[in-house]
Order: C-alpha cells, then sequence, then structure tokens
C-alpha cells in the first residue's frame, strides 16, 4: 500500500495528524472531511480521497472516529517509533531548535548536536553536548542516526550536508537559505519562512 | 481571477515561485512541468493544472519560460511589494529570525521586534529595536504594520497573538507549537518541524 501512495498525498498526511490531534485535544470524539477542510483551507473532496488511499477510514454521512484515524496516520507515518536526530548548528537558531519543546512527545528526540566553533565544542546547549563537526563520521555511526537538521549559515550547508550523507543521514530537514545537493536517496526538506509569508501577502491588501 | 484560485493552489505557488527562481539562478531559462514535478515530489498533472488557473503560461511541448512565469507568480503573490513585518520574541528564535538573510531580497521587511523581558528593551539585534511587548498597539498603528511573526514561548503566544490582531494585523506566521484562535479575516500560518520530519520518516527504514 504505503508505495503506491502519491507523494504529494504523504505530504498533506502529517497536516491532517496535527489537525486530527488538535480536534482530539479539544474534546471531539468525530470529525467530517468538511470540518476537517474548514480548518485546513483544503477541499473536502481533496481530503476525502487523500484519506481513501488508506481504506475504509471514513463513512459517508457518519464522518470519521478521530481516534481511529489519528492511529492509522501515525502508523503510516511511523509516528510510533522512536527517532534519533542529529541538530547541526549551535548558534541562535541551533540552540532554539535544541530547546523546543514540540518533538519530544511527538516521536522526535535530539541524539547529538555539532558545531565549528571550536569555543562552543563541549559545551551543553539543555542537556546536549556538542561534538565538533569533524566528528560527524564517528558520532552519528555510533548512533546509527538517519534523521539531521541544518541549522548553519548558508554558506556552510552543503559542507555540513555532504558530511551528513557520508555519515549515512537519510533525512535532513534544512533551516538554511539554499537549495542542497544530495544523492536521489536522500530526502531534503526546507524551513523557509518566506514560503508562509507569501501563502499569506496573496489575501492581504497592500497599502504601502 | 485571483478569488477563484483555490487555497490549496495559492498554498503551492510560492514553492513553485522558488524553485523557478533556483533554476533561474542554475542559469535555466525554460523548463517543464516534468522538471518541475521531478523536484518537487509534484505530478506534472498537477503543476500545469496549479498553473492553469493562470492562462497562457507554457505551451504544451515547449516548457515554461521561467522569467515571465516567475513574473507572473511574483505578481499573483503581491512579491513584487516590500512588506514590513512585525517580530514578537528576542529569545534565541527570535534572533536567529531577527538575523536570517531570506527576507530582504524577497519582499519582507522586519520593521520591529517586541519581547517581554525589561532587560532586553531598548537594545538592539543586528539593526532593529527591541519593543515592550505594551508598545504593540501603538508601534504596530504607527507602521500601520498587517503582517507578524510570533517567535515566544506556547503559553505567551495567544496572549501576543490578541494584542496583534487588535492592532491591526492580518496575517501571522506562528513558530510558537500552539494553534492560534483567531478572527476569520486573520491568516495564520506555522512553522512546525515535525510536519517536516513526518513527511521523511515515512520513507525511511526503521531500525531501534
Amino acid at each position: 500500500m504505503a508505495s503506491s501512495i502519491p507523494d504529494i498525498v504523504i505530504s498533506r498526511l502529517p497536516i491532517y495528524l496535527r489537525a486530527l490531534e488538535r480536534l482530539a485535544q479539544e474534546g471531539y470524539e468525530v470529525t467530517s472531511s468538511l470540518e476537517l477542510g474548514r480548518r485546513l483551507g483544503i477541499s473536502s473532496a481533496q481530503i476525502r480521497k487523500d484519506l481513501s488511499h488508506f481504506g475504509g477510514f471514513g463513512k459517508q454521512g457518519t464522518g470519521y472516529r478521530i481516534s481511529f484515524l489519528v492511529d492509522q496516520l501515525r502508523q503510516v507515518l511511523k509516528v510510533e517509533n522512536e527517532w534519533k536526530v542529529a541538530l547541526v548548528g549551535a548558534g541562535d537558531l541551533g540552540s532554539a531548535i535544541a530547546r523546543y519543546k514540540g518533538f519530544e512527545d511527538r516521536g522526535f528526540h535530539i541524539a547529538c548536536i555539532f558545531d565549528s566553533a571550536p569555543e562552543k565544542i563541549g559545551k551543553q546547549i539543555d542537556k546536549y553536548l556538542i561534538h565538533a563537526v569533524d566528528d560527524i563520521p564517528s558520532v552519528i555511526g555510533a548512533h546509527a542516526i538517519k534523521i539531521a537538521m541544518v541549522a548553519v549559515p548558508a554558506q556552510a550547508a552543503q559542507f555540513v550536508t555532504d558530511a551528513l550523507v557520508t555519515a549515512g543521514v537519510k533525512a535532513i530537514l534544512n533551516y538554511a537559505p539554499i537549495n542542497l545537493k544530495v544523492p536521489s536517496d536522500v530526502h531534503v526538506q526546507y524551513i523557509d519562512p518566506v514560503i508562509h509569508l507569501q501563502r499569506m501577502t496573496f489575501y492581504l491588501n497592500y497599502t504601502p
């Protein structure tokens, strides 16, 4: 099943999961494609089609049982697993990421932090020890880490990425404002605030 | 035209724009829905359908002229305008955002920073003066700011959002890991690294 789901559908599943988990927190037990669509700005037809890839999730007229759908999506997205994540960059952004409260209860654990500044190496951010970038191969290898977040200046991002890929990382979340070149079996996602700002300016009236 | 474009299509336009700008930087003058699709993990049929909302962009067989398409998308998304943005939060994350190099050349300018910590108020991050959160109404009003980024701890995010909305902000980019409640004429986008991580773990083999 999984291999036949289009990438564009996969990319929406985490958004459905987050919306459903929020509905559950708000005390709802059942929802509809209409309600989900209203919250997410996605058409209800699109949502029904996306969720139909998993078969038997909802019934026309009765809606989706939230707890069941959450379980299914968590399984599909392998969120039940505990993933170790490497963080490269211990500046303002790296520090903010290391202290971010949203990872742990959603299956992601920062396992190590790397930086190139000699004065930072051996120090800690929160509970995490900062390693030298030169130690990426040995530390990533020892922990068998597959996922990394890159929070370094743009000019260092490709160098760091190459080291991570060589060490066996298969998924990179890149905060640096540049396009990374990686082999075809490595996944890259970008955190780009401008993309989100542009999605909103479309709707705004401009007054200089 | 603009009002008839579905939200889900609008949400993809900034991603097309970024991909096209990168292709232009790499020296390409023409591209195809196939090439764009390969780079973005979106089907070429979807891309052709999305771009057809703007009429006459591409011709079957000859592809899209990149410079023309970039101009059109920048106009549609109002990126040609210079938008002033307020930033709330001058901690690690706020500092990283204030120093982020990706805003200025893409039409967004941080106009003011707010924080609640007395020891930070009156100081600067980069070239930006830090104002008190209590001054949100007067400063936002004076600059006629419509867009804000929220980079405060989760427990402060709703309070800050209410102040921004009262002051006239219509678009909020929220970095805090909570769902914001806003009136229906205010747009909210979320920066959520976990969403991006989950989009990649789907494709990874898990070995504990």
